[in-house]
């Protein structure tokens, strides 16, 4: 079956966008570009959250858009036809990943983080986490993980040491 | 100068300790009680705060002491002569620390985390932060970096992959 992968980057203690928004904190280098690269290969559906979709319209770009990868949209208050990269889903996320997974294709990156991912961790449905952590305390900002019901464990399956400070972690949800 | 380093065991999500206060997800190794046996030999002093040090005592147990090492608890509510294995500080931990890490003397340990490291980071007097990443979500607990007004930038220096699934990553505070 096709895997769920929660991707992100995030800072020592746990935030993916500092306090006042801003990524500039998120290292790149030609090894992590390689890596993306590869990750964008294996997969063909993206699903985000409100709350990560519209600060990137609002900055006035567009959804970036990937040849042969479709992007979902979750939200209750979007319009369908507010953007033609994206699909709007108003229905629920938990419901509508649990169908997407059984249906044939290759792997689906869940983006950004916080309740999206928060909600897909508590009914099972995320099969891999990949944190890519930077070397940085932000102090605040938007959470990485929000609190969860129950414990998750966890396999590790890769870690990466970057010349640049990174270090990226791959984890299994153990089931 | 002696290094002050924060040495913590975390969850993968940025826990200390569970919403029960069980370490039983804490996993051990040989490499790792390796490694802390050199870090002990490198140290002679450890400082905690009394949300570390009471549950500690309330278990029944009383504090381990090791040779050559000198443990300071602050709090202004333990009698100073509660534990002969302790020094209970009444004063404030900052400036403890500040003529502390003057004074000739090995490494400090922090040990337990939140409100202390915190101080701490928040007054420049952590050069290094020593995690050992467990391979788990606790969903919740004892958080490990409290929020800080500002943010930390890190260097890594360090990073170790284990074949329990842990992952240990030391960073230089950058000042």
């Amino acid at each position: 079956m096709r895997k769920v992968v929660f991707s992100v980057a995030n800072s020592v203690d746990g935030y993916i966008a500092s306090k006042d928004r801003s990524l500039d904190w998120i290292l790149s280098d030609a090894e992590g570009t390689a890596a993306m690269a590869t990750f964008w290969s294996e997969i063909d559906t993206v699903i985000v959250g409100r709350k990560t979709y519209e600060p990137v319209l609002a900055s006035g770009k567009s959804w970036p858009s990937y040849p042969g990868v479709k992007t979902y949209v979750f939200s209750h208050t979007l319009a369908a036809d507010a953007d033609k990269s994206v699909t709007v889903i108003a229905a629920d996320a938990v419901e509508f990943i649990k169908q997407l997974r059984t249906e044939a294709g290759k792997d689906i990156f869940v983006m950004g983080g916080g309740e999206l991912a928060n909600a897909l961790l508590a009914a099972s449905l995320i099969d891999e986490i990949r944190l890519n952590i930077q070397p940085v305390l932000l102090g605040g900002g938007v959470a990485l993980f929000p609190t969860l019901e129950r414990g998750v464990a966890l396999e590790r399956v890769e870690c990466r040491s970057y010349q640049n400070g990174r270090v990226s972690v791959r984890y299994l949800v153990k089931r």
